[in-house]
């Protein structure tokens, strides 16, 4: 393990892509590296780019890579979406976008299914970001689906959250009506070249009026990222959010916030396991037949299987 | 609550919003209205409806009701999306298509924002369609976007999963690749007026054929559910793959999985409470304070957490 860590702070990618596979894995192993490189985290600016199906999230995350590689910047990329082009992607023009990135070596992309076992999902990302982090990125971008749970976690581990809005649907609107517009730093209207965008851009502004005076108004910048339009634009304004974070001490106060919902999460799965551990598998099966059969309610089972675990 | 529970079992809708909304409040009260009511359940058909943004699945839902108040059935609906149109939808034509099932005494409509607490959103959503289930309801539909780890939970609850589909983009193509397509029952190509229509039931089915020998192959079905158009056919869809699972001995094997889903899932968010309570929020605010320092690992921090819970 020593030899692996010494290689990976000396920046050796084969040594991150081997810590990386460990980690997603989620063994004690793994944790083990975690704790490791966690000493050397902390300095990456970590970016979620979030937006629905269609909205072109995968080729704006793309181009906003390679808008940093342009100004010098090394940059990872943590692709939580089970239909990301950066890996499973089928389509042949977005894996040809890709290329170039996959072969750049300031650039290093992970794909993460954004799914498993219980509760195993966030630990698992925060991790990769961390590791990523620790390795010398002064960018991590975590691109995810923006829908649900896992967005508003994925909220969580980001400093600077760009929502990416797509003018083809009305679907977006709704959902920012519905609350997801707090946690967006950055909003953006990709697909500018489109005859709805200016539309949406003018929505947009008009939901932005509704909020309470004196809360902060995320800008509103467009894209067309398949063209490589309007990167230089929006990665000043992901600049100039960190800089407002720093300034403001939010930096400080989203820090500790991330820290909190990464160590309760991590405990979560730490009892989950416990729970699995205490229990025999043939004593959760006759728990699980019994509830299944009505004769008893899931509470009264989970109540004893806690009740196992817990002193 | 024997006065209220007794309400619920004659059949008084307002004796069932008021405990749904001590249920999904997930307080101890509305545990144990989950408890008394649980023997009741089990005999509702839980149909879970789910694709992406822009796919059209909330006027599916909508139309797959109506359909189903046509053959004199009754009709819960649970919608668990930030997005949807049945509560906090903005855009006034859903509005005004769903009024009809809003006024229908034979239809219930409840919409869960789908985030919440760190691990709190399975468990409500499981008793909120289990108290659904125990009113007697003859099918409670699961309205939820099909992304990331959500929608993998929700095919959990249901007995069968439709997976909606929009000729309009093609992601859906890509998730279905990506595996999402194993935890759909039925698939669905809705805007089947679209131009596009007919070539992705051909893709669809390209992909279905790729599938091992001797696996289910799920129907594929067109429906223009803002017209009203091929939900006759859905419907025998559903009730026909539930008594394909009668009849195969599957469907004991799902009541099990999903029992064994909410057991551990509560057990989960049991322990969390624990967590909360054994440490005072000064001692864990001192924790995250050093995560967020880099003093200290989340892992570390966790299994201290841990610690204090388990014996």
């Amino acid at each position: 393990m020593d030899d692996l860590v010494e290689r990976f702070l000396a920046g050796e990618r084969r040594a991150l892509a081997r810590i990386i596979s460990r980690v997603e894995n989620n063994t004690p192993e793994g944790r083990e590296y975690v704790r490791a490189l966690f000493p050397h985290s902390g300095k990456a600016h970590i970016v979620g780019i979030t937006g629905g199906a269609g909205s072109g999230k995968s080729t704006l995350t793309g181009a906003l890579a390679r808008e940093m590689r342009n100004r010098g910047y090394q940059v990872g990329i943590v692709a939580v979406d089970p239909s990301s082009p950066f890996t499973h992607g089928a389509i042949l023009g977005d894996r040809i976008r890709m290329q170039d990135l996959a072969l750049d070596p300031g650039v290093f992309m992970r794909s993460m299914a954004g799914r498993g076992a219980l509760g195993g999902l966030a630990p698992a990302i925060d991790d990769v970001v961390s590791v990523m982090d620790s390795f010398g990125f002064d960018y991590v971008l975590i691109e995810t689906v923006g829908a649900g749970q896992d967005e508003v976690e994925i909220a969580g581990t980001a400093l600077s959250t760009v929502l990416v809005n797509n003018p083809g649907t009305g679907d977006d609107i709704q959902a920012l009506k519905a609350g997801i517009i707090e946690i967006a730093d950055i909003l953006v209207v990709n697909k500018a070249d489109h005859p709805g965008a200016d539309v949406l851009v003018s929505q947009l502004q008009a939901l932005l009026s509704l909020a309470p005076a004196g809360s902060r108004r995320p800008p509103i910048l467009k894209t067309t990222a398949i063209k490589g339009e309007g990167l230089g634009k929006l990665l000043d304004a992901i600049d100039a959010h960190r800089k407002e974070l720093e300034t403001s001490g939010d930096l400080a106060a989203r820090l500790r916030e991330d820290a909190r919902h990464a160590v309760l999460s991590i405990a979560r799965a730490i009892l989950l396991e416990k729970i699995r551990q205490a229990t025999p598998e043939a004593e959760l099966e006759g728990l699980v037949a019994k509830v299944a059969a009505r004769e008893l309610d899931p509470h009264t089972a989970a109540e004893r299987l806690a009740a196992a675990v817990s002193a």
